[in-house]
């Protein structure tokens, strides 16, 4: 096992009717006008919006209002949330949010405490930002899948291009985050599922990485991943079956806060986020689309290209998905037969050509995704590696 | 799901060398003046704690010594400390131990911060005791097992009858634990091996607990329960395997401190902890010994006594023993043979005779035991049923 910190930053509460802590939590750390910040108006509608403002008004909070964040959120939305912050003096930052208004208000938590361009805090995708003080931060969940909520990263859209830069340190941690499961049930079915494949997609992304010894850690994450895919299909046949609501959900927080990101085991440059990030850049996908059409490409292209790994994948294929195929290309030949089924039957995409990539537009995407840095884990990948991922993942 | 708070307070620095960042880590938690906390002394033959004074003297830290501290901490050890630590104008409290030295020193911790006797501040076998403030606190590990060096309990022993009172409370975490395999290298077999029992019986406490649909938690808890399993027969066949004695030094830490203790399921209260109390109390005997010895009584008794729990006991059989049986009482009754095989292949002896325990003893520790509070979880312990289990263990 790899030399560890263990440092968990933020607090949980989670549950249902959790909201009730709100207004005397942010005032426990030391709000007291609060730029309240949110997506796409939906809050309004199922109640959260109003239960925000009687929290607010029973602790005596003031707060100004960001809506409109968009997914795949872009620097200029952190950067009207900074001014919104500084003009009206606020102390506080709450974000109702699946991850990408979490995010955006990562970067303005950053920024309101950077004198210059909150640009300057992004990195490509590892590394930690140079960030010396943020404001602090709180967030509602209402939508599991990114692990934002628990976690120090947020990923932002930058430029024409729409170039995916990544801001990451434990000081924009939320300070907390409250954990609703009944918060998801209006979530459409269709962003629930790229959820679970994001939620999926980390632990993979953490599981498959040389192996150190670090069995609590691996094991750990075999329990989660074995829980995603037996309750994500639970979702789908009853969007109110609360435990599997919060199941999925505690799993997306554990997947990047608790036991698994940087704990003892060698840092991973999450490769399928990073292929990922150039496909929901330039189709506007949503993210765990792309990770469900990523991963089995990826697999078999490790698989073949790192035979000295195939024991990883044939562990996985035994502890979560219980083959029993003695052979160990075998069985992770069946392991990643069985993750498409799990894919198809939580209703993604067959193939990026179903999804609307374009053939022609392969090669440039293999080209900016290499620029976003390593994306080499068990084998090395460069531009040739991800074409070929790619073109398996394009007929699917 | 039930509701939850997941706060972790405690940062742990793991693995070999990690005692590097001691001094300053003291420094930058306020600390000037040390009150340095150990056992028997081991630790100035195996170089611990030339290394700790090397750190102080870089770090500028003056300090002061307590040591002698016994197994099974008795609350004139805290008091001791408590006025060392006054006397000498301490600042900051360092234990270097496995759990009854640490568990002394959360007293202290508290005690010197409360005008009163710190035995007011000790409760039953459950509940928050009444704490505003305590000293700052770390934790240099040397025996995995009892997790206190990432938890918020105390276990020490009062009065002539030697009753084992329980203090508990966030904010006697530990600041920070550094935790060092290499540390534990030398640890005597029947030790390693007692906490290896400890470990797995706090996994297990709050595993068989009544079923909520927290399977993050319980599928964690299985995956941690399969890693001491494998793993500490590892260690009795080389005392320095690394990555053995890391898994399990994790596992002690994880078993209580970030994803299962008070998280989502039912409040376990610990019944073979709050047996077990009486047990190593009257006998002086290690506490995780006395656990492995009623772990199997219990099971067994829970099994024919609230046989509608029976499929928790089958699922542990089939998820963390690999056990193929499809009845669940039959699956269930494997386990538990496969339990006993296990304590004794890390040699723990083999019922309460062996260990030294008077049959003419039983009842009075029976008695004893239900005055600690509360011992029932799946189905109601008292006095009877827990002469009961001690019957069964006496005989094994």
């Amino acid at each position: 096992m790899n030399n560890f910190i263990y440092s968990i930053p933020t607090t949980a509460y989670f549950g249902k009717g959790q909201i009730k802590v709100l207004g005397e939590t942010i005032k426990a750390h030391g709000g007291s006008r609060v730029l309240l910040a949110y997506g796409g108006g939906s809050i309004k509608k199922n109640g959260i919006y109003d239960a925000i403002i009687e929290q607010f008004e029973k602790a005596g909070l003031a707060h100004v209002e960001l809506s409109g964040i968009q997914p795949n959120p872009r620097i200029e939305s952190a950067e009207e949330g900074i001014e919104l912050y500084c003009k009206n003096n606020c102390d506080f930052i709450l974000a109702v949010a699946g991850g990408s208004t979490l995010d955006a208000c990562k970067a303005i938590a950053a920024g309101v405490k950077y004198d210059g361009p909150v640009g300057d805090l992004f990195v490509g995708e590892s590394g930690l930002s140079d960030i010396r003080a943020a404001a602090p931060l709180a967030t509602i969940l209402t939508m599991a899948g990114t692990g934002s909520e628990m976690d120090m990263g947020a990923v932002i859209t930058v430029g024409e291009d729409h170039k995916k830069k990544v801001l990451m340190h434990p000081l924009v941690n939320p300070r907390f985050s409250i954990l609703d499961p009944e918060y998801t049930y209006t979530v459409l079915e269709y962003h629930s599922m790229a959820g679970v494949a994001d939620i999926l997609c980390h632990l993979m992304e953490q599981y498959f990485t040389p192996d150190v010894g670090a069995k609590v850690q691996d094991r750990m994450n075999e329990g989660v991943m074995k829980v995603v895919l037996e309750d994500a299909p639970k979702i789908l046949a009853n969007p109110k079956d609360y435990d599997a609501r919060a199941n999925i959900m505690w799993a997306s927080s554990m997947a990047l806060a608790g036991f698994q990101f940087l704990i003892g085991k060698p840092t991973s440059p999450f490769p399928l986020h990073g292929m990922g990030h150039e496909l929901s850049s330039r189709y506007d996908m949503t993210q765990g689309v792309t990770l469900a059409l990523l991963t089995p490409a990826w697999m078999r292209h490790t698989m073949s290209a790192a035979p000295e790994h195939l024991p990883l994948f044939a562990r996985f294929a035994r502890n979560v998905l219980d083959i029993h195929e003695e052979d160990d290309a075998k069985a992770a030949e069946e392991a990643v037969r069985q993750l498409q089924e799990f894919y198809s039957a939580i209703k993604m995409p067959a193939n990026l050509r179903e999804a609307g990539v374009k053939e022609e537009d392969l090669e440039i995407i293999a080209g900016k995704a290499v620029e976003n840095g390593n994306l080499g884990i068990l084998s090395p990948i460069g531009k040739v590696e991800v074409l070929q991922i790619l073109r398996t993942a394009f007929i699917g």
